[in-house]
This record gives structure tokens, sequence and C-alpha cells, in this order.
């Protein structure tokens, strides 16, 4: 089985907070992540595409066509933007990288099996000793 | 499947070598690691949990919580120590990043299952050319 | 002349902006980084100090020291924070990180030239592609 | 399961493009990768080998033997050469990440199952950005 | 003096070789960097700027701008190419890092200073393991 | 003015403290660094030679004669060594990063010359935090 991997990087600000707790609850849970006037990261998003390589063109899926997607469908929407107040996919989400990740996987997952592969892993990559992988369910 | 990967490191002392062997021996199966005064590395520790994702916290498992499980079960231990001469858990075991792995693997397992998800990986980064993932029996 | 360094890092929200001008002429100057509701990074920190190496102990300064004051003055400061909102040291300025390294230097550079050593250089890391580098006037 | 990961590097030529195809159509799939004077990588090789750890040396295998065989079977045929021109078990190929990872398998499936462990992933890094992972058919 | 770095990539082929010499000599000088059939790398190009801060944007340079420049320049002249072939500045080099990097220096200086700010530093990653930096004359 | 700069590798144990001291002593001015039964770094050397362009080769110097250098007077005696029992030209220093630096100036700078070019700059980056540049006297 061939897995290809696309990195790609945005930068975005977000705080983790329920909007139905206290600040005292929302501290006490999400600490330093629940300040108030938002904090960010340079986030790193590793999408992996699983599929049979293409006899003609050597590829699972053209890097050019993957690119393409997880541009339009995810870092124009999130990269120098806000996470909690600017993406449609994360609206009513608490902005934790699970959240993220799986939002992120069910933005692109059909645009990718079209090209008659299938999304393996969403690794997102929050700060170099945090990160997330998932997998669908 | 959500995973989530914490990344810690140390600095430690070890060497590779049995006691029941000559240094010859030891020298012809380990090399330069069988060296008898030590040698060191800035060991890279990256835990892997999966569980499910909380509905209210969007957590696998609060990140606060695993890194304190970890800094308190493993890098309080070997940190700035030698890992042959002065950690419980590796005593009259050779060091190597694969013993080393499931010795760590079976200090935090019990306490990440009490927090209602599993340990899904332990890989130990011992050089930036050589690494070991444990996945459990 | 022996210069020792030390790297610290911090996540925070900014953006690039003139309160004087309109969200038009700041998007024209800054582009992206001008977006109203924030976005953020991962900054990295490299804190150069030169001075001569004391013969009882081998060091320029203690790093502990080095850290303590980098944590104290500006790590404590700025991390999970908002570089707009937050800071005192950044009040008034543009968050560019060429305004930041200046401020920052200013906040530790009698701090550490009370150890008897000078700072030499405040190096901030904004993106794996953009940084910038500040040596005094 | 323990696995065991050796990363090694080489510097190589290549171009992406099908003899049977014009320069048009080899420009309109593979894009920028297809001009006809060639274009290189330094490429990052992570090969990962299964089995059990030998109780008497704490080793899955010997990184000493594995490291032999990946240099011999692979570095010392790829590194500073043309992908396209000089590698025997590339002939005839499209030189994607994909394919490589394949041939390289191939290369070197054999020999590791002689160490009495098995192979489980060839991870072939082109460029920070796009990478593939092969673990067998 | 306020130093700001803007980081580039660029993938291209080249060999090392005087054409004047034979095979041999080459080979003597040069080692596998002189192969015929060129090797390639992925090059990490690090232009320093210096000039005093603007106190309207807080910028040294506009990134947009510089990066402009390097990108029209040096990198669409470089990528996917091969250096020996493709690239008008290098035209008659030996492709060494080192002319690589005056080369470059001579093709932005002009651009840079026009933005009332001059040049400091190009510095060329050739591997991990070799790179050169260039201050001017 | 070129600088060309190589990066070498080295694991080693050390552990810092004074003979004359205390354990006590050592602990409160060395902290967790001062253990007695070692620890250990993997640590890169990055080291800096400057000259002119040979005009024929295109290098200020060859990069193999360079790295014959490094090795042999300085990896060969530290790599997989501890730095405080086996290391001749460490012999009665505390192996502080420091003192580590201005050793190995010491060892190369006299070797570098002789090819006509001259040592810049010594660098040892002992953790990916804790790091030093040393420039000669």
């Amino acid at each position: 089985m061939m897995h290809i991997i696309r990195r790609e990087r945005f930068s975005a600000a977000h705080k983790l907070c329920r909007e139905n707790w206290t600040e005292e609850e929302n501290l006490s849970v999400f600490g330093p992540c629940s300040h108030p006037n938002w904090h960010g990261h340079n986030y790193e998003l590793f999408i992996t595409v699983k599929g049979d390589i293409d006899p003609e063109t050597g590829f699972v899926i053209n890097l050019k066509d993957l690119s393409k997607i997880v541009k339009h469908k995810i870092i124009d929407k999130v990269d120098h933007r806000n996470l909690n107040l600017d993406v449609d996919f994360l609206e009513g989400k608490v902005t934790t990288s699970e959240n993220i990740a799986v939002a992120m996987w069910e933005e692109i997952e059909a645009d990718i099996s079209a090209f008659g592969c299938s999304l393996h892993c969403v690794k997102l990559v929050e700060t170099e000793n945090n990160m997330v992988e998932y997998y669908g369910k």
C-alpha cells in the first residue's frame, strides 16, 4: 500500500474555551490556552493519501491536485485567520487540535476520493511538542 | 481513531554492554557504543495516546495530564542521569533503544489507561539517524 | 570572544495594523497579517550573550540565570497572549518582528549586564521562512 | 511489536518524464519536474524494520548490519547519481517517489529477512513538503 | 542594527567540473560531485537585509517586496533547473556553493538597495552538513 | 568575505564539576549537570572557515580536507567517549560548552591556516536550546 504525504502550513489565532463555562472553569481545564485575548500558532498539516500507483504516471495522486484541494478547502480558510471566529467548518467547536483535525478530514475526504484514492491520515502539529493524528472513524 | 502525541526530551549517559561478556565481545557486537567510560545522547521521546474525543473538552486526554505522567514516571528518572546505573526500570537491562522503549511503555501504560484512553506508541529517537517505535505486545 | 545562546519559545496572537489607518490601507501594506480577527505564531527566540569565560565555572553566564531573566522579563508576558493587547513593553507599537525584537532587547539588556557580560543579539523567528536579528544600536 | 528505524540520505538528479510522451504532454502532467535538463533533491530515506528483540543483545537488528544493507544495496547506487540514467533498479521507471520507494523495498527486503526480522516501511522524503511511505504489497 | 532574513528554497541539478580538465582530474578534486550525469540538491537560501526600521510600518523592508525580488531574480531561474546549463548568472562558473552565493548576491544587491536598505548576507545551504555565507566584498 | 561551514556530530558523556568542590557546591552551581554518574548529549558542531575563493576550483577550502581535519583532530577523539575522562585536549577542564569550543578551536586552527584560509567560528550545539559560538581571541 502506497502512502503519499503533503505538508502545508498556516498561522492562525485561537483560544480554548466553552462559552457556557465561566472564565475560571475554562482556565482550570484549558489553562493558559483559554486566555481571553487569544494566542496563536504556526500549524503544520500533513495530509496522507493512500492508493495504488498509476502505472503510466507513477503517481498515487498528482501532488498538484492534492495540494490544490488542501489549499482551497483548508489553508485559504484558516491561514492568517482566527480559528474560533473566521472558519465555517469549525463553527461552534472548541478548537482543540483533535477537533480541528476531524473537521479538516471531513472537509477534504470526498474531494480526495474523487481522484480514485482515499484519505488515510490528517496530522496536525500545533507546536514542536504537541500534535495529533486522525485516521477517520 | 484519534491519536495525540506529546514530545518530551532528556539527556542521559549510557553504554551498551553485557557484564557477562568480555570487553572484546562487547566491542564486536556493540561497537563504539560499548566504550567503558560511557557516552550519551539527547533523546527525544514521542508518546502517542489514542482514544475518543471528549465532546465537552475536545480532548482525548488533557496534555497537562499526559505530560505530568510522562515527566513523573519517566523524565524525572532519566534526565541528566546514567541509564545503566541510575534508573530503576532499566536495572539489569542492556540499554538499547528497543529495551528502553519497552520499559518506558510498562512504566506509563496503566497511568494512561486510568484516563479512559490507551497508550498506542512509544517512539524513542536516540540520534537523528536512529530511532525505535514500540506499539505494545 | 565567547557567545552563548539560549533558545526560548512562545505562542502568541497578533496582527499588523496602524489604528490611524483604514482597513484598506492596512491591508495594502500588511497584507493578510492585518486581518482584524488576529492570527498567531509559534515564535522562537534566540538570545545571544557575549563575555569572558569565568575560569572557575567555565561559564560566560550560568544558563539558569540567563533563562530566568528571559522567562521573567519576556516569556511570562508574551506566551499564550496577544502581543497587541496584553504586553506592556509593546504598547502602542506595530507588532512586526523588528519592533518586537527591539522591545525585547530593551527589556533584558540591563539584567544581563548585571551579570558582567553583555547582550549581543536578539533573534526572533516568526515562521520557518521569516526572522529578524537585532544587535543593538 | 518493535520497529527500528534507520535514516540515510542521498543527493541525486532526476526528472519526471515518459519517453513515449511529447515534451508538452510531460509538462502538463509533471509540471516543472519534467524540465529536460534535470533537477535534483537531497532525499531522506527512513527504513523501518520490525521484529522481536533478541534477549541477549537487546536488538531487533544490529544497526551496523541494517546500515550496511541500505548503503550497499541503495545508497552507493543513488548518491551523487542520476536516478533516471545511473541506477539499475530504476531502469525504465518514471522516477516518482512512489516508484523509487517500491524499487528500494524490493532491493533490500530479502537481505533484511535473512536477519530474522522483516522490512516494515520505506519512507522517502523528497522535499520538506513531499514524501511517501510504502508498506509492501 | 536590524537584520531581516527571508528563507527561500529550490531544487536543482548540478555537477562540479571544469571543462578544461579530464574526468580523472575532476574526480580527484571534486570527488563524487563531479559525476558526469549530474546529481542535485534541495537548496535552502537565507537572504539577510539590514537597515533602519521605518517608524510608520515597523519594517526594515516589506517581506512581500524582498520575497518578490528573490523569487524573480533567483528562484524562478534556478528552481527545478540545472545550475550548470540553465542559469544565465552562473554561466561559465564552477557551481560550488561559494560561486553560487556570490552570483546570487550580485543578482539582487541593487534591487535591495533601491528599497533604502542593504544586502547583508547570502547564506546557501546545500545539504544539512554543508553551507556557505557571503557578506559581499 | 566567503564563509564555508561544515556540520559534524558526536555523542558523548560528560558532567560539570570541579574536583576541588564538594558535591553540594557543584550541585548549587551546575545543577543536574553535576550528577556524579554522568549524562550525555548529541552534540552538533559547526566549523566556519573564511577565505578567498580559489578561482580554479570555486572552493574556499575543499570540504573533503576540512572534514578530514575536523574528524581526525576532534570527532575521533570525542565521539562515543566521555569528555571528562577520555579527551586529551579537555584534560583538567570543566566541560562546559564554552570550554569545549575554545579547546576545539585550538585543536584545528593551525591545520586550517595551512590551507591558506582561516578558522572563523566554532559553534557547539549541546541541546536544541543551548549553544555557544567562539570566534577566537
